[in-house]
């Protein structure tokens, strides 16, 4: 079963890291503009781009350690895949091991979807270091028509 | 066996990118400076930044098609895995859909090179679109100390 699988890392603390992966300002600042719903374990979290979106259920949120969802909305390659935030502080920095596990197939959309997770987890290094990410609809782009 | 998986899309016909993935001095433009060694199928490229490097022999190499690389040489991580670039061609684009295979674990040093191999895809694209790549030692930083 095919993963996709980033690490990135920045100067900031594991809570600091969490705070931007748990709250609404927080996703909204780095992935999606326009986040909403309930980022608490148990609840749902609401991405809502312009046509599409994505519905993700909170299995895990511990502060300066690790935030887990489950899809239950989105593309169909997407349903019941799970994303793994993992933060691990080293010397002046904090790693983020980030996996989106589950896909069935590896298909050309989880080539893209790969593409674009990379892409957003340095938004988030850009949000947590300076204040100022790239959410989707300012992220960088990575074909024409993107 | 966990797979590296990318996808950019560039506006540049597919004989364009072929080069940029096929000659000394397009490779040197997008991944990694002065690159030397034999692009043609059965040679070996030898990318050589300082304190590392990466031998590639060249397995496939069809215009407008597809590059297909084998790691002879550098981290012991990368021995004998494969990257392969097929390049496909849509309307106003070519896609390049990026495998790094054969990878023993998902160690982290794998999804350290996921995230650095979407950057230098997204350099690739920069170099074929507007003439103006991003390799090492120029490119984009995905954590402190990188």
């Amino acid at each position: 079963m095919p993963d996709i699988l980033h690490r990135v890392g920045m100067q900031g603390s594991a809570e600091k890291v969490h705070q931007a992966l748990s709250t609404l300002d927080g996703l909204s600042r780095w992935w999606i503009t326009g986040t909403h719903g309930n980022p608490q374990v148990g609840g749902t979290i609401h991405f809502a781009p312009e046509g599409g979106g994505f519905d993700m259920q909170v299995l895990e949120s511990t502060p300066g350690e690790v935030v887990k969802w489950r899809c239950v909305g989105g593309p169909s390659e997407w349903i019941d895949t799970e994303l793994t935030f993992r933060l691990v502080p080293k010397q002046d920095q904090t790693f983020v091991l980030f996996t989106h596990a589950g896909w069935r197939d590896p298909v050309e959309f989880m080539h893209h979807c790969s593409t674009k997770w990379a892409v957003f987890l340095l938004s988030l290094k850009d949000w947590v270091e300076q204040g100022k990410g790239h959410p989707h609809p300012y992220d960088v782009k990575i074909h024409p028509g993107d």
